[in-house]
């Protein structure tokens, strides 16, 4: 079968396209003949190394949608969480790293991780949904509890994770207050039901300017940490959360008086729980939730795909189509 | 009557005894004969300019014991916390500013403010057990979910607050290490059951001491702020909890990786909603805990109090006899 494999680490182009054995299904595996992926920046991180545990060669891939069983199904890429629902056991990992991923033809995986592909969504925007899908279901509403009538900020929208908690926090009727550094992508948050967009480049001051827009929110969802995150604590009400998977820009300088004072609650989260993956696909059904696709390659453009989530040009889900065995 | 106030601000001496007009009971008020009361850092905190809104002249104090129609009263000192049990209201303030508090022979608190006092405390003990006994109870609690058969971290044990958190945390069978810059508080602490007990001031990389004692803990309640807490989130265990009710040492830096990726969850406080009061003082009254007591001075020798307190020198709560009128 064809296979986008990593044989050595250090840039996102170090992918190939290369003719591997089709896998077995081992016990208690189901074999997914995959028709579509998706790209994560944790694919971009394993090129260059910047990953535990990496194994090579490995196919990449965390997100797929294919068919087991004669019937559509979507990968759930988290495997061996574990029985607490607040913690991923150690010996959890996600697909595609350091077990082989959905960047291929076929994919084994635990028969408990393949579910049934939600109904409205194509084979495209249902490979696009799961790792992101489920990391923002968590943080939006298992960590950060948002309600209807609550105005939630996410910064750095754009990438997958914000994407949906933008449009999970429109769907149960929340305001959002979105930032990037780019305005075409404000312009795409504000079609997709932001309430208000700020450009935090051009507005270093930009938590003032959440401030003089909303007064303050009840949630903030950061993955970039550092600054970032620092600014995005000062915006939150007295009682309110604020949610952090990620700290792309390095360590936060937190001011202790605010948090203790306003009874803040910070929640760290990483993917989700198999519990949090089967409510966000219900989630997702009820509410006729989109993912929002950036663009579709097909397999063999890996390298220009991988190039692209490694410039954060996209908006959205970047996509892999499969071609058929 | 007799009461200790405060005229200006600049040090904790400025305290005066004077004799000032007993309270009257205003609408919804009950006047309380005080015969103990506690000092708390925000006394001090105040009488260094330290606070927001100080009113002046003002009488502080915010723990208190006594009698009020006929049996020995305790006093809540968070007024007016309001509904929501997440944050105070706006609106919410502490006894002892701006209203007059209870290093005095009498204070006038809101009639629900006003419980029964605990059977098996004398005045003394139960003076001390207000604002520091609930801010424990939910730190602990409320907030950081100590379950039996867990492991707390209490960093600068020998505070109001800490000493109480060790009590709770051994009366309901978890295991507690302790941090302190002094032996003899270390040495305190174990007698009151910590398990491990780390002197930060000799052994900087203590956080390294407490993983190599126990291993991780499931959650950590610290005060200091700044390398402090830092530090105590660097040894929690996966899916486990950081409570800060305080930064006395400032700012802290914090690494989001381990915060994200481990699923830590962080939760600031103060103080006590009245659930929170009523809650505590069951458990106190359950488990027979007696609170700590440093030492015991008349009203009369305020200063030397409010110096011990200053100092740091304490073990427990600092008491005030109050002259009976």
């Amino acid at each position: 079968m064809q296979a986008a494999r990593l044989h050595e680490t250090g840039a996102p182009g170090k992918l190939r396209i290369e003719d591997v054995p089709v896998p077995e299904a081992g016990d208690g595996q189901t074999v997914v003949s995959v028709r579509a992926a998706a790209l994560n920046h944790r694919d971009v991180f394993i090129t260059r190394g910047l990953y535990p545990k990496i194994v090579l060669p490995r196919i990449l891939g965390s997100d797929g949608c294919g068919e087991a069983g004669g019937r559509g199904v979507i990968v759930d890429p988290t495997i061996g969480w574990g029985p607490d629902e607040r913690v991923w056991s150690p010996d959890a990992s996600i697909l595609g790293m350091p077990a082989d991923g959905t960047f291929a033809q076929n994919v084994a995986i635990p028969n408990e991780n393949v579910h049934a592909k939600p109904e409205h969504l194509s084979d495209e925007e249902a490979a696009a949904l799961p790792l992101a899908g489920v990391t923002a279901y968590r943080a939006t509403f298992v960590c950060g509890g948002l309600r209807a009538g609550e105005t939630v900020l996410i910064t750095g929208v754009g990438g997958g994770v914000q994407t949906f908690a933008l449009l999970y926090a429109k769907a149960i009727g929340a305001r959002a207050v979105v930032t990037s550094s780019r305005d075409g992508k404000l312009e795409r948050a504000k079609a997709l039901g932001a309430d208000v967009a700020i450009n935090y480049a051009t507005t270093p001051d930009w938590h003032k300017a959440v401030r003089a827009a909303v007064g303050a929110v009840d949630l903030a969802i950061d993955s970039a940490g550092g600054d970032s995150f620092a600014k995005a604590l000062s915006v939150i009400k007295p009682g309110g959360r604020a949610v952090t998977y990620g700290g792309t820009t390095g360590d936060a300088t937190i001011k202790m008086f605010p948090v203790f004072w306003n009874q803040l609650s910070i929640f760290g989260t990483s993917m989700g729980s198999p519990g949090d993956f089967a409510a966000m696909l219900a989630f997702v059904s009820k509410h006729f939730i989109k993912p929002v696709i950036d663009r579709v390659y097909e397999l063999s453009e890996i390298e220009s795909a991988m190039q692209r989530m490694d410039d954060a040009l996209q908006f959205g889900k970047i996509v892999l189509r499969i071609p058929s065995a």
